[in-house]
């Protein structure tokens, strides 16, 4: 715990919410616009979720998503020939945005366009593209993504279901082999989609090929499975019961040779496999690669719901007194109080910094998948990239979501604010497209193997061989923690010495970013030294894995959390001077500074923190905690979250 | 990240489940196992709170509540005379086990014969208990317990509702006297309750004499509200729908001088005001003191709860394999992964330790209510045990049932197991019977005070001056911190001196408890310091307090949890040597060294651990998961959560 500070506190922040906006808003403001425009015609879709029946919220949410269709909004990442808005950035911006209101509808929004769309146009050819996108994009046709299996989650390569190749009829079988090989948790699959994307083994002449993805009808005109197709309904979910979930079993349904995705491989009339990927690893991830938008999404949509839970409980904060008649007449509110500022304005202030990454991050998207960055490296590091901010965007929106609740006490339990649907809702974030811990360990890979050329065909047995046969130059060539230490010595009074304990550079984001870089360096090294020495020792590679798991995920997390920093202080740097950054460098400083203090026993540890330099940092949170404290309400007023979308005005007054 | 660990293991541990099942059980074992019988029957309620309307379900619940009754289950704590069964242990015991079924029959049960049934008993006479208890006990009478008001949570001396003495009738008469005043999230009241014991500031002949009770009717025989009497609905809320919280407001309405629930004051026909009690404060407290058994009871079913949501956790990691096809065959579960043990089993651990210290807790409010343990002290030191216990034990079900569901994957996300109900009925455990930080807050006040005689008086601001007004000697005498110092280095080789980065004494639970009792004792001193500075230096006594409070929150938690420790670790003391003493004596490190592990930075910070040793910590932490690994099918099998309460078997397997 810390003592009080003595320092005057630099002036007084002001804000102006609009131009906080814009800046907020960026390169896709006028998407953005629209869709916040839209969504108040929808808000009554918050309170459907909790009065109607399962089987009518999804008719409600499937209209709603129809209806978002016929304005252009949900078709944006699309080619304009098929209708499309031809601008993938857009596409994210209006997901995104659309995150502010009813998340069954925003993830329905995600299955049709995102997931199943997304696929015909990434894994199809023009005659996928002419066949379906149009109908796609204008909602005309309903679909699915079959990809999960109930035995097969995360390792996707191991699906059960088959698709094996009949040259006497040029169809594909396509069939579930097993029960585990059961599509599961599939949305749209139990009552909306006539037409499935399945991913199954490939077989072609007895031979395996791997998993690729074909379009086959499961539903006819009038709703019902067809012949072969055998369909089950995931029940009642935690949350988003506005899409229906199901399984999908197959029974030897014959689709025609032309149904087979073959943007990447191809099987001829007579039986033959072909693909200008020779590896299967390779082509396997150069398929899955394509799918890297859903990611984007969901990362996106967590850092939408914190912004709306945020918004709450500061609100809430701002005129909910807790002991109102304390004798000194001092009537505080609850957002006077220290520890209720040290509770909700570090989140706040991650939740900025989440943004500036998620800018970052569907740039990088968009140049890829319009072709401006056409390099391989410029794909892993967009793939490396969208897993772990989506990791991170989802856990921040579990545990905002979570402290905003609780910051709002028994009012916070009420449906009639945002809370329960938010919870509920945005829960299955951290492991759908990708359970976070996989997508950790998937951001690790690349870091360790320098993405390597055979990055994509290691498995987490693959990793440990691969690094374990590197030579030991080679790993600590790759630990630049040496450089970076001399580095963050030069950053200090007194190099790093004796005046360590001062509180020089606490405010300055070279030595932020510093400290995040060595961190992040000297856990890689460690993985990579502990993994090599594991197997040196004897022990096979699952134990080594299990053993230095938790260093693995720790690295890939310190990779991602730099990455996050970087991205907020550039914005800074590129912000003119004034006002405007003037905040957002306080709130820079107070995301790099309680990521630090987070994991301030590392540092110590390691010799990177002094304890008087520890408590420093505890000190100078609390300090710009006070400091953000009478801006609070425009911080989260320049998120723009659509008035109508709040609810409950009571508990959270007027604005600001 | 910490180093494999090249100790030898200690012996294999084995565990007999239905003697730790027993020893789990303890004094209560026949009430637990009696309640464990009974609700497999009404394991279709758990499917009813997700298929029938609210109106429906709220009927269903109240049923059950009825039905239980008539057993005699929810009655234990009641005067036999009433039938009741006399036996206040074994009530919270019985309540405890009914935490493994549907909460919202749970919280009803609380409702009705906790919080209504509880507050007749504990503040009324003879009077009330003839006119009322029996009928309570049997389930004919439904009544609320009306508190908290919509602007009034934490701060109930604040209430806004009143209850003026009219001697011309004898009467007296009860009002809502603004807005805010209004009770709110009141249990029972939208539906049920025919009675209301009304919380209300009492006047008599034009003074006012602070918070007291009364009996008010609420509903006719037919439910509909009495007149003078608005009832409204508190909607939706994010779980318990079972459950009918509602809001009363009252306009007027009158009700005989003998409704006054007298046991503390009374007011005599003509108009006077009597008590034996003649601080008002003091008065106040004591009345609120008698309704600790609320806070005693949430906090065991948090534990419950976090029984629950481990057992189908731990079930699943012991059935689910990640990634099947690994080509040296070794198919690991979940929960061979380091990681999955480590998110998993310092839970299980906690759960363990917060079991045995709800049991010391549960002794202490039996011993205290029957008569056994008389003395002011006994009662302020339950009172503060119930509030610490509750704090920590509804955190760490927010925090277990969280982690376990997200160890699940999608799964997890599926009404059909118990995760979704868990984590929305559980949600508001952190709020409701006190909201944690405000019962921190008055644990942290107790330490500080020292629990002098006018405790219970003081707000935040107030405990602020009663700190600030202390002689230092009293201050620093009363932080046993230099002692406990020398105490850690008596533990230690080398007298903690150049020998301390080492492992020895890692396991000793005395190391342990020198480390915990150091931390509380530092954190309180340094609080009493922080306040006393803080004053001295001219702020006022909010600021001061606004700026220290995370300090003081940090205090109490550090106070309870070595409260958690001790318990433990007297059991496993008490425990005879063999196999079950040697499960949970892992157990128990397992628990002291996260709980070390997890505040490292503080230890390091206050020169009780050098890196090397923080790092063999947590090493340690490791080595314990793995030495448990092996028996954590047993130790979850151990709770006896009835298999129909699970659901979901083809997720979980057919046990350990």
């Amino acid at each position: 715990m810390a003592e009080e500070s003595t320092n005057d506190l630099p002036p007084e922040l002001s804000v102006d919410v609009p131009a906080l906006t814009d800046l907020l808003d960026g390169r896709y403001a006028e998407i953005r616009r629209t869709v916040r425009e839209m969504l108040p015609a929808y808000a009554s879709v918050l309170e459907d979720a909790e009065t109607m029946t399962r089987a009518d919220f999804r008719e409600r949410v499937k209209d709603v998503v129809l209806e978002m269709a016929g304005t252009g909004a949900t078709g944006m990442g699309f080619p304009e020939e098929y209708d499309g808005g031809g601008d993938i950035g857009a596409s994210i911006a209006a997901f995104e945005t659309l995150g502010y209101g009813d998340l069954s509808v925003l993830v329905k929004v995600g299955v049709q366009f995102g997931l199943f769309g997304g696929a015909i146009l990434q894994l199809g050819t023009k005659r996928h593209h002419d066949a379906y996108l149009a109908d796609i994009v204008n909602g005309r046709l309903l679909g699915c993504f079959a990809m999960t299996e109930t035995g097969h989650g995360s390792n996707v390569q191991a699906l059960g279901t088959v698709a094996t190749y009949d040259p006497e009829t040029s169809e594909f079988v396509v069939t579930t082999t097993t029960p585990s090989a059961g599509k599961d948790y599939i949305g749209n699959a139990a009552a909306h989609a006539r037409v499935a994307v399945v991913f199954a083994q490939l077989e072609v002449g007895g031979e395996g090929h791997g998993v690729h993805a074909l379009v086959v009808p499961v539903r006819d005109e009038a709703g019902d499975p067809l012949p072969g197709v055998r369909v089950e309904d995931d029940g009642h979910k935690m949350g988003l019961n506005g899409v229906d979930n199901g399984r999908l079993w197959f029974d030897g349904v014959r689709v025609p040779r032309e149904a087979l995705l073959n943007r990447f491989a191809d099987v001829t009339e007579d039986g033959t496999y072909t693909s200008e990927i020779e590896s299967p690893g390779r082509r396997f991830f150069t398929m899955l690669g394509t799918l890297v938008q859903g990611r984007v999404s969901v990362g996106a949509a967590g850092i939408s719901a914190s912004k709306v839970a945020l918004t709450v409980a500061i609100r809430y904060a701002l005129q909910r007194r807790q002991f109102e008649a304390t004798d000194e007449g001092s009537e505080e509110l609850l957002l006077d109080y220290g520890l209720h500022q040290r509770r909700l304005l570090p989140l706040l202030a991650r939740t900025y910094a989440l943004h500036f990454a998620q800018e970052v991050l569907t740039g990088a998207l968009h140049d890829v998948f319009s072709g401006i960055d056409t390099d391989e490296e410029s794909r892993r590091l967009l793939e490396s990239r969208a897993a772990g901010t989506k990791a991170l965007a989802t856990w921040h929106a579990t545990r905002s979501i979570q402290e905003s609740r609780e910051a709002c006490g028994g009012a916070g339990y009420l449906a009639v604010n945002r809370f329960a649907a938010l919870k509920a809702d945005t829960d299955v974030f951290t492991t759908f497209e990708g359970d976070n811990h996989v997508l950790l360990q998937l951001v690790a890979k690349g870091l360790l193997t320098d993405y390597a050329s055979d990055f994509e065909d290691l498995d987490q047995l693959g990793m440990v061989r691969f690094v374990a046969g590197l030579a030991v130059e080679t790993v600590l060539e790759r630990t630049k923690a040496h450089q970076l230490l001399e580095q963050i010595r030069d950053l200090l009074p007194g190099g790093g010495g004796d005046d360590w304990d001062t509180d020089a550079g606490l405010l300055d984001p070279a030595y932020h970013l510093a400290m995040l870089r060595f961190r992040e360096e000297h856990l890689i090294g460690g993985v990579a030294r502990r993994l090599k020495r594991g197997v040196d020792s004897g022990m096979n590679a699952g134990e080594v894995f299990s053993r230095v798991q938790d260093h693995v995920i720790a690295s890939a997390r310190a990779h991602v959390e730099r990455e996050v920093l970087e991205a907020f202080v550039d914005k800074v740097a590129a912000t003119p001077e004034g006002p405007l950054r003037d905040v957002l460098n306080a709130l820079c400083d107070l995301y790099a500074l309680s990521v630090i203090e987070a994991d301030r026993a590392w540092f110590l540890e390691h010799g990177r923190l002094t304890s008087a330099r520890s408590k420093a940092i505890t000190r100078e949170v609390g300090d710009l905690c006070r400091r953000l404290r009478p801006v609070a309400g425009d911080l989260v007023a320049a998120f723009a979250v659509p008035e109508p979308l709040l609810r409950a005005p009571d508990l959270i007054g007027g604005g600001r």
